[in-house]
């Protein structure tokens, strides 16, 4: 197969090259990935401002390009320019988990939900320890996947979000397809005084584990089954369309 | 009421400084945005980096931080230590529309999403017209808004999306309740090389408006409705959840 990488950790992150690494071993891939974690800047501005592609020198038979652009301008630029038709966008592996309302957020799923848009199967997959990551465990899960799962089920503009237990290869569980949980974070902040007298904050939070749902995502990495969770580009709620019409009808 | 105010366009952007200003005829507000449109980063960077607040003196009646951190950060900071207990979090206006497909790499509905997760009803607000925006039609719609709508009816989690044409407040022919449609880009990349040797690629669209929805958000602006889109923190797609458990369930 043909396959095109991305990330948001930044096209020289361990996550990225692991991958990398062990899918070359069997199929064609190319990594077109931000040239550093701070790339991972919002859509618009890259719709004004050009973007930079530059070969780097990590592989002798991986082609890898760093790009001044965000995971889905990326994925562009690669199917667009870098590496025409490839079989399945992957974007990872990212440093700890996309669970719950990260998701939102994660410049790592937006990268897979942009292959979709191109109507290529699209995966986005971390390894959901942030200070502990085990990326080897997570590459060799997505290369199981690729020999076993047939890519072509997955409907247009549905990704799958990948969050692998970091545990070692063997203590893992299996495969839970889950849901996108209501898992999120209490945030507070610390006020600290930087050398300028200028006021900065540090964000803490804690994470909070508290749904009902069974197929919660979490709960399926906390057991040491690998979460897959099939994501849409489309977020309308439905479930409050007719009272919010109803509502606006009165409206001037 | 107490309105935070918020977008992904820049603390000194026109469009945020309008609506501020259009809403204090009435309300308390505060503004809490990000330095400048490069600020619109990825969430995962600011868990480790600490936000810079500055407070500046644009407006005398009305306080305006300027924050180093992306919309969702100055929405968590607004909320956690700059003005607790906000009625309303609105994000924006944003310099051209967010409909269809744009909605997913937004950063002024992340910024409302945001406001959703504390409970807080939360509107995201563009200006459908990105080389013409009018922000004075905008902020009067938000402000009508607020004057007739009952915001306590807005389930959490659940956000507005609002796109209001630019044209001038008279030509608006209503409100519109939308679904997020299929709206697109067909992108095409032109290279070209820098002084210094470097090639670097100008992202071009066309957008393709090819949805079959007659609820689409692009129809109601095209029309000049104000098209109002509920949107969800859970992109979970239902409709391939029992297949992929079944295709999933064959795997090691």
């Amino acid at each position: 197969m043909r396959i095109l990488i991305t990330n948001d950790d930044g096209v020289t992150s361990e996550g990225i090259l692991t991958l990398a690494k062990t899918l070359a071993k069997k199929h064609e891939v190319m990594v077109v990935a931000p040239e550093s974690e701070r790339s991972a800047v919002g859509h618009a501005i890259t719709i004004h401002l050009p973007i930079w592609a530059e070969k780097l020198s990590i592989f002798e038979d991986i082609p890898v390009y760093s790009t001044t652009g965000t995971p889905a301008d990326c994925v562009k630029l690669g199917i667009d320019v870098l590496f025409p038709n490839p079989d399945v966008v992957i974007s990872g592996i990212n440093q700890g988990p996309n669970l719950g309302t990260d998701v939102i957020y994660s410049g790592t799923v937006s990268g897979a939900l942009e292959g979709t848009l191109y109507g290529i199967p699209s995966i986005a997959v971390s390894s959901a320890n942030y200070l502990n990551p085990n990326y080897k465990t997570a590459a060799k899960a997505i290369y199981d996947l690729l020999e076993q799962f047939d890519l072509s089920i997955i409907p247009q503009y549905t990704a799958l979000n990948i969050n692998v237990p970091a545990v070692p290869y063997e203590e893992l569980r299996g495969w839970k397809v889950t849901r996108q949980s209501k898992r999120r974070w209490k945030d507070y902040f610390e006020a600290r005084t930087d050398p300028f007298g200028r006021t900065y904050y540090w964000m803490k939070g804690d994470v909070i584990e508290d749904d009902k749902d069974p197929d919660a995502d979490y709960k399926a990495v906390n057991q040491n089954y690998i979460s897959v969770t099939p994501v849409s580009i489309f977020i309308t709620e439905e479930n409050f369309f007719k009272e919010l019409k109803k509502a606006l009808s009165t409206l001037e």
